[in-house]
């Protein structure tokens, strides 16, 4: 492919933040964006030059999508196999590709295909049944995390199994769908590392980010992590084999365990930019937002390596209400999603605290 | 006025560039946008959540985007004295105010504000007819140059007077409107100072910049410029001087003229951000589009000091066909406007080349 001359127009499937911040990145190279997104009002629509409403298996909305946009890109990988098909039929590219999406969408064809390449994961088995889920929690061993193979985010869908005999309840419970049963890692860091491959194969990766959690939601990226050269090798190992793995295109998020031994395993991998990456919109000149759509419009890749220390802070619901408070910070740089209604635990926005390397 | 919540409505007046740019930094601060332009594509509104179309002294299309915004402000300074009046009688803020934009529209008005303030400038004299034109010059002494009072910018609506027996004629050429003679500036550099000023009186005045024009459009911009401490405060101390003269809210630009002796002249104001001020995008934490929407949503201003030394080019015209070749280099950061067409001269876009401090 050519790469996309400014003028163009990127389709994105999404309204969301994510959405949002690929869009102000497109426009800063002079994209036109357009948006799909079922909601009439949304984050990303707001900022974005056309809206196209409808679901993202609506067959006409993709259609008139694919006829709007010069290469369509998304927010979220649970992106329909469906819809990919109708944007490649009517000769719109969509990347990242089809294999991506259905290794994202798929947590036991995910932890098949790192294996494959190399990237260790945590013992898993699968179950489709509350037989088989029984046979497959003895197989890993109890205590042992149970998921829906598909869905699920947050931490939601998923629940853990004390014991081999209750794993036929905890099936039952997550909806009697196909599950995947992952043996507990005993960690002593999350990170992550985000990297991103252009058309040309090319490969560009970020410095490792430290993350906590609560309550399966993102609180909280310390980067560039404190990490041995040998663990950043690691880490930038993992994300090669991924990335032409999946002959991939694009920005991808890797979340990883690194275990007490100094060993890393692959806990999951988003096909999209990734929330675990916004402290590079202030800890580097080129950001995943701007990073991907390089990558998605056929454009070189930009540079990678850390001009600040950040601490990324994500603005869960209320939080947001201290915006007064964080705007006075001469430390802080701001960033809010335009959502109208602060539920608790949603993304409203976040902060990047910014030191001098 | 309480700071100004995110959610918020910031209206801007004019689709350009300026407004794009603008448009964005609020977006990143969880505002929406209000675009008010005559034409219904313009790269401001291809980022904004609303476009209200409309000639900016059109009262209809005033009296709607007063009603959808919480503050009003401007990218360009010929917004007229009753478009701000229909502004503010239908209950809405605009910020810069009425003092700013009159003290801009008029060279004389400026300078002998300017003056006045102790900011010096030129010498100079005003004329409205062929023969005070001819007294002008003889007073200013030839060569010099002659402007028209109102309008003109990149160069135009001026013209040099080679003898004072020439003045009649200048005068007649450039319309036979009334116009202001100012003294040939004896000048080393030209450089300007980008700084602003908040709802409290606080003021943040950023590193300066050097800039260098071609044909009287700016092509160049080196920041932080070269200077001495001395300089440095003296560009400061004017800084203060204009911005608390005018009780100024926002973002404002001055360009200044550094003499043999050291001295610094105020050549103008631009009563809003500034093509000056464009490095600070990639050479400062908060740039200049997040300070002038913090400044007039009554946020705290942000920090000004320079992250890296950048050089900025403006690409005028078909110099934007070159965005694969500059996408390309590693320290070259894209800003592109998503103009249609482009005329010769026209801005398309600019680039910021950084470099570590």
């Amino acid at each position: 492919m050519q790469p996309l001359a400014p003028g163009s127009t990127i389709g994105i499937l999404g309204g969301g933040q994510l959405g949002r911040m690929l869009a102000q990145a497109a426009a800063r190279l002079g994209f036109d964006v357009a948006i799909l997104e079922r909601e009439a009002d949304s984050p990303a629509a707001r900022v974005a030059a056309q809206l196209i409403e409808g679901a993202y298996d609506d067959e006409a909305a993709l259609v008139r999508l694919a006829k709007a946009a010069d290469v369509v890109t998304y927010e979220f990988e649970n992106v329909p196999a469906g819809s990919v098909d109708i944007l490649t039929d009517h000769g719109v590219d969509v990347a990242p590709g089809a294999l991506a999406l259905a290794v994202a969408q798929d947590r036991v064809a995910e932890k098949t295909f790192l294996n494959a390449r190399g990237a260790p994961t945590v013992a898993f088995a699968e179950a489709a049944t509350p037989r088989e889920a029984v046979d497959a929690v003895t197989r890993i061993g109890a205590p042992a995390l149970m998921k829906t193979r598909r869905e699920g985010y947050d931490g939601k869908g998923q629940k853990w199994v004390e014991h081999a005999a209750d794993a036929a309840a905890v099936f039952e419970a997550l909806g009697g769908v196909p599950v995947i049963v992952e043996a507990p890692a005993d960690f002593v860091r999350e990170l992550s590392v985000i990297a991103a491959r252009g058309r040309d194969g090319a490969i560009a990766v970020y410095p490792l980010g430290e993350n906590h959690h609560e309550g399966g939601i993102l609180r909280r990226t310390v980067a560039p992590a404190q990490v041995t050269p040998a663990l950043a090798d690691q880490a930038e190992r993992i994300a090669r084999q991924v990335l032409d793995g999946l002959d991939y295109v694009g920005v991808i998020g890797i979340e990883l365990f690194e275990l007490p031994d100094g060993r890393l395993l692959v806990n999951e991998i988003a096909p999209r930019v990734h929330n675990t990456g916004h402290w590079t919109q202030d800890g580097c000149e080129v950001d995943q937002f701007e990073q991907h759509i390089r990558a998605v419009a056929g454009w070189p890749l930009g540079p990678t390596r850390a001009t600040a220390r950040v601490e990324m802070l994500n603005l869960l619901g209320e939080d947001a209400d201290a915006w007064a408070k964080l705007a006075a910070e001469p430390e802080t740089r701001v960033h809010l999603y335009g959502k109208r209604d602060a539920k608790p635990g949603r993304k409203m926005g976040h902060v990047n605290r910014v030191r001098a390397l």
